[in-house]
């Protein structure tokens, strides 16, 4: 049984460290060969070298608290300048919200504790946690790169994809590629007119004119005449029997529009429509072959610092010449001396830890919000989407699920594993977190039903994952406002007592993404390394 | 070496039909793993099933001139239904313009014989024909997912490539997220200004236009004074050391705005900009894992009647009851009999052939203009690209190059192969074919370092492609007017005497594109089922 196996793999790492977990995991045939490949780091400079000094002669211990990825980040560069590294998680499993969820795996809610019951194929997963890799996220990219997590392009756009919403089109869903296009080609007439009629001839060159208008007609695909009269941009009309050649042995007939006022109806366009545009969402994006967690296992394959499982901190003291932090393990009460503690405890859950903080530090980290989201993964039996010309990307919907996602990968085979929902709004994570995790399968179904009537024929099973219902994380994402932010952002970004830094995305401008989790390491090794350096001198 | 290995396959082909010739490719090691999954069909009927009646005690032949994929669609299918197919191929492959350079191979232009000099290695070829797959592309998609060819995501619209045009932003590239941006959001304002300003009050009620309005801020992320003052969609400036974490740590900050007049200048928004959003360019794409002519490759895996190359027609004859084919072959002109003959020898090669078509036939045959199109692959020794935050998609200049692709498959691998030009303007197209090889390379090179500043330190070796120099092709694609449509398109659809039909991408609405060949074979298919349902009745 799975479970168990990964269960007695934690037992491992508290005893030996990863390395061990790791050989164990090999042994166990846990981990796929791709996995197998990652933890094969590549020659040369690892992607944060430098930031914190060398050690030669000298000692220097960190304890890292929470096993997120801002402490593995930590700990797998702290290890190779020289520094004893240990990291406590209170949890079952090393990785934080960096989650992906397989056959067997426990989903330890609280008081909805889960198995996933998704088949034994290394194609169904769910990213419980992250599932996209948006390239220019520097850390991210360049540890997988580094550690040899191998990455493949994610689909997060599809114009083939549904818009539903019940206030518009009837709650009859519509190809996103049909309402961008008649959106955008209403807007676009609309202001080659206004734009016409308008007196901005003492703004702009005739020519210059001349070039808006014709800019309006490309991006609205407008007629000649400056109408829009239906694009292909929204693909063909199929025509009955011959629907398998259509546009191919004839012109072609585009859909009908849509009617305008109905667009203005649904809200999609307040948002959503160009949230393919937005900074960390355009193409290209990638994600791991396998499961966003390949990218933990290979921190965990390459680090062999211990890293406790089941270690619960219970204590924090800041001390005159480094920090002692007092965790639960296997029952008992143990200990830990160091010269620097990295914290990423997220930090709802640490302001109940005692701790010999001052008290405006604890109320710098009360002040920030507790975020709220849920995702419920589904197995079906086919991939009945991809007969829908849906490959990857996401159907909106302003039901309470909000969005369906569709695997990239394993394009054509047999089953896949759909996310059924993935709320953004708090309210729509309270509404699934009440339920019990059936109630939440058949209510997502059934809100999925709206988008695609035959989807209840396809679920087998689901998991869901409301974070802020999960032990030892309780939240997602840290909500900052802007005064939050100016109060207390570089506050929790500076070390207490030089010894104690609190990290994480939540310690971020990025929260939820794991970019800030390393962004927020990058600070703290930056601000440890300059503290050491002082120390040592020349003598590190 | 491989090109003699090949040669030798061809031969054995000509021999013992594809089976053979597959059966050989596996024991040669000349087929990779992936290719030898395909060809492995799924159960149940075929994509084009039915169009033709299965033949009972009957019996018909039917020969496809030319080895296009027209012709393998049609074997494949008339195979299975009980008739008797050969394929007459002039060239030395099977597959026509669906060709994938590795390695060894032959590119066989007119007064140019390559070699590709590529390492050898499957991730490292160039599709020199098609290279994208539309998944609204019935037959496409649906003959890779019946005969076992693996998918995988395409990346078409990369928001972090470059646009460069000599005529604005000093020729400057400038990144693709950030052109779009600030174009969006200039225009956008100029056209909530217009509107706000125009008399439209009659035309839309104060709620519409208030939500036109609020369409336009988010179209071009303006301020809530409806004016743009840059956006992160164009993403963050990079300051200095500190750009790992650039918006991470802080707000991070915009890129100054492009100056609107020089976006005016250059001429990308004229098509490119929303060249992306067209009927079959818009995401999802995808292609094989390993090469387009997978397909290919699966094909001939499971076609078992035989395909000859260096089979070269000399002779079509229309006859009372069939059609007469001579072609040559190994030196000897043989002569076959069929019921039927499916061609798709391109349309401007063929009138070159002894025939007894009516002269109007000839006539609309000449009617069809013969494109011309470019592409050199480059392999380069470091995916620099991946540097630049490039990972698949085009960047777009107005060089004679056009386009410079960047490969999806094989992130952070060591090598790629990318396209160093891909030419839409015939004239681009002659300016390259003038050219030998070597100065293709060297002007592509010379040409893509005003993208790329360091490209002609990675770039290894190329291999080029001009379409309408190619032997026994000699053009891409065939190029209709809406008044050779209008004459003589249905005209050269229906079968000559019943007996022979024109077959191809030439012969449909996509030409270039696969689909368009697959839609071509469909209708000639369905035409031939018609026919001889009619002959024999209820004996079929």
């Amino acid at each position: 049984m799975q479970f168990s196996r990964r269960r007695f793999l934690n037992q491992v790492g508290a005893a030996g460290g990863s390395a061990a977990v790791y050989q164990m995991a090999l042994a166990l045939g846990l981990m796929s060969g791709d996995a197998r490949a990652a933890g094969r780091t590549t020659p040369g400079a690892t992607p944060a070298a430098g930031l914190v000094p060398q050690l030669k002669g000298a000692r220097r211990s960190v304890v890292m608290l929470g096993g997120g990825l801002s402490s593995l980040m930590a700990a797998y560069e702290l290890e190779r300048a020289g520094y004893d590294c240990t990291v406590l998680e209170a949890g079952h499993r090393i990785g934080g919200r960096n989650l992906t969820l397989r056959s067997g795996d426990l989903v330890d809610e609280m008081g909805h504790q889960q198995r996933c019951n998704f088949d034994d194929d290394p194609n169904l997963y769910m990213n419980a946690g992250p599932a996209r890799i948006p390239v220019h996220h520097y850390y991210l990219v360049n540890y997988c790169r580094h550690l040899g997590v191998q990455l493949e392009t994610f689909t997060n756009v599809n114009y083939n994809a549904w818009v539903q919403d019940p206030n518009a089109f009837g709650g009859k869903p519509v190809r996103f590629r049909q309402y961008i296009t008649d959106a955008r080609g209403f807007i676009a007439e609309l202001s080659a007119k206004a734009i016409n009629t308008s007196d901005l001839d003492a703004e702009f060159s005739t020519e210059d004119l001349e070039r808006i208008i014709a800019f309006l007609r490309s991006y609205g695909d407008l007629d000649t005449d400056l109408l829009y009269r239906g694009s292909n941009r929204g693909g063909y009309q199929q025509p009955g029997v011959l629907a398998p050649t259509a546009g191919m042995l004839e012109h072609g007939h585009v859909h009908e529009r849509l009617d305008f006022s109905e667009i203005l109806k649904s809200d999609f366009w307040q948002y959503r429509m160009y949230f393919g545009d937005g900074e960390d969402q355009a193409a290209p994006l990638l994600q791991p072959v396998g499961g966003m967690d390949r990218i933990v296992d290979a921190f965990v394959a390459s680090i062999r610092s211990p890293m406790l499982t089941h270690a619960q901190v219970k204590s924090i003291r800041l001390k005159e010449e480094g920090v002692s932090v007092v965790y639960q393990h296997k029952g008992r009460h143990r200990e830990i001396q160091a010269d620097y503690a990295l914290n990423c405890i997220p930090k709802h859950l640490l302001v109940g830890i005692d701790n010999n903080f001052p008290s405006e530090y604890t109320t710098a980290l009360r002040s920030i919000g507790r975020g709220r989201m849920f995702k419920i993964g589904i197995q079906m039996k086919e991939r009945f989407w991809e007969n829908e010309n849906i490959y990857g990307g996401i159907s909106w919907t302003n039901q309470n699920i909000e969005q369906i996602w569709y695997p990239p990968h394993n394009v054509h085979g047999r089953k896949g594993v759909m996310l059924g929902a993935y709320t953004w709004n708090p309210a729509n994570a309270e509404f699934f977190a009440r339920m019990n995790p059936e109630e939440r399968f058949a209510e997502a179904v059934r809100q999925g039903a709206n988008v695609h009537p035959d989807y209840a024929r396809y679920a087998e099973t689901a998991v869901s994952v409301p974070w802020h219902r999960m032990n030892h994380i309780m939240g997602c994402t840290a909500m900052w406002t802007e005064e939050t932010r100016r109060q207390y952002f570089t506050y929790l970004q500076t070390p207490l007592n030089d010894r104690h830094f609190m990290m994480g995305d939540q310690i971020s401008y990025h929260p939820g993404w794991q970019e800030g989790a390393f962004s927020s390491a990058h600070h703290s090794l930056s601000e440890l390394g300059k503290r050491v350096s002082a120390e040592l001198g020349g003598a590190a």
